[in-house]
């Protein structure tokens, strides 16, 4: 196991992975500065991630009880974890394997589809606003009103107006849910064109992989470079200082599920949530306890 | 570790679970007839229970993949654990325990708190309606439209012709949903009153378990024997062969969890969601993946 130089040190908690990971740190512009097989930090191979992830599921269980139970005193602070990336990035596999670490009752998942007719019929951030997360919950979307500024530019199915105004309107939404106590991490799970290939390719191949194949996934690797540039857009015009995209190298599953661990870990352990003193004479309970 | 007479075999396959823990299994009439301590089958000490468990949580984990991925093709079964018990019995722990071992992306959870304005203005069964879980999805109820017949007769809610009324609205209601493809698992944890008093006493005690508490559960402990009554009535009323109940000993935690894990996995096994086939030409989709 080897590591590179400050390797060790960011990951124990020197530079915060929330710095190294931020769209833009170090001055990088457009997504050919990220490679996705990248491990900016921490563990450098697949038995070393495993195991970082693992010891980082004991606190990431605290602290979201902790968040839980301070809201049952009021306190309005939650968690809204968004991903973004392309077909196969692992968004799936990040819920499953990063928030299946936590207590299912406080999180509230929601992956959005295509629009519905109703959906379409409301403005864009209408089905999103019904899917955040209350008070205490960490909210999980796969995907997200981003579709609206991806999908919706590649394809073009909305006029370009519409579309330049609406990175101002998530911004606006998002600075406002900032100001509510929802604590936003933006994570765009970014692949390599090979690894994608190798990954559809997998899930031909294995007949317990299929159902998650859709042929309709190829027209759009064929749209790839339009992708990543309507990606690189988004990068740009809406990574605030009230809600950060992070650019996460998802090529290793592994390294995926531990920076994405981590990025909740370093939010979290910021929120600082804690247990609510009792509003109740605990000894008259006690008493009345031993009583009855 | 020692087994009773023909445990190990229930345990292993012989008699299932859920046939010894139906209500009225044996002929039994009353919750007295139920020791909420009891071992009916499988592990028989905490250490044994906890590996038992944890050998449940992989083929429960694909169990659930399969069921998600036939619903991608069109089939619309799907599973519901209803879960009541008195404060205490362990609702939130199972579904922390028991339900963290699923994919959280396809578990539906609610938590059904005392009825809103709103619900209040809507027949019983209308919140409920809205929180069941689609086809290839795993809901949970922790708390369930029982209150309505269980609360309601304990608090008198409603009149006693209203409540009378409501058995056969719910017998009917599941029976509905069995027919449209819902699996109904009704988990009634059962535990005594002085485990019960145990556990509040130590949710006073630690200072990371008092935001557990609500004095108010004081006065229903005060109700027992009364919510007792109610259960029975429950069990006698709406154990149907359509969605029957099953009495869980709840007494001890690592049983409960082994249990209700034990449980699921019989009716999951016994629906046996396949993963469908390619609905599309698997060659000529990888001739153009190698392609582009």
């Amino acid at each position: 196991m080897t590591h590179g130089k400050g390797r060790k040190g960011a990951a124990a908690g020197g530079t915060p992975l929330r710095e190294l990971l931020r769209a833009g740190a170090g001055g990088r512009r457009g997504l050919g500065a990220y490679d996705p097989s990248a491990l900016p930090a921490g563990p450098s191979d697949k038995a070393a991630g495993r195991a970082a992830s693992a010891a980082l599921a004991g606190p990431l269980a605290e602290l979201q009880e902790r968040l839980y139970a301070a809201a049952t005193a009021g306190d309005r602070r939650r968690l809204l974890l968004v991903l973004q990336g392309m077909d196969t990035s692992g968004k799936g596999g990040t819920v499953k394997h990063v928030i299946g670490q936590f207590n299912p009752s406080g999180c509230r998942i929601t992956a959005f589809k295509a629009p519905t007719p109703q959906e379409r019929a409301h403005p864009f951030l209408w089905r999103v606003e019904k899917a955040l997360p209350g008070p205490g919950e960490i909210g999980i979307f796969d995907r997200s009103h981003y579709e609206d500024v991806l999908i919706a530019r590649v394809r073009a199915l909305a006029p370009r107006e519409v579309l330049e105004r609406r990175y101002e309107e998530i911004n606006a939404f998002e600075r406002g849910l900032a100001e509510d106590g929802v604590t936003v991490v933006k994570v765009f799970l970014h692949i390599g064109f090979e690894e994608q290939r190798e990954r559809l390719l997998r899930r031909l191949d294995r007949p317990d992989k299929r159902w998650k194949f859709d042929p309709g996934d190829i027209e759009e690797r064929g749209l790839w470079p339009a992708y990543q540039e309507a990606y690189e857009r988004v990068l740009e015009r809406c990574s605030t200082d009230a809600a950060p995209w992070y650019v996460v190298p998802a090529d290793r599953k592994w390294y995926r599920n531990w920076a994405v661990s981590r990025l909740l870990l370093e939010h979290l352990e910021e929120l600082d949530p804690r247990y609510p003193p009792a509003s109740f004479d605990v000894e008259a309970c006690r008493a009345r306890l031993m009583a009855g």
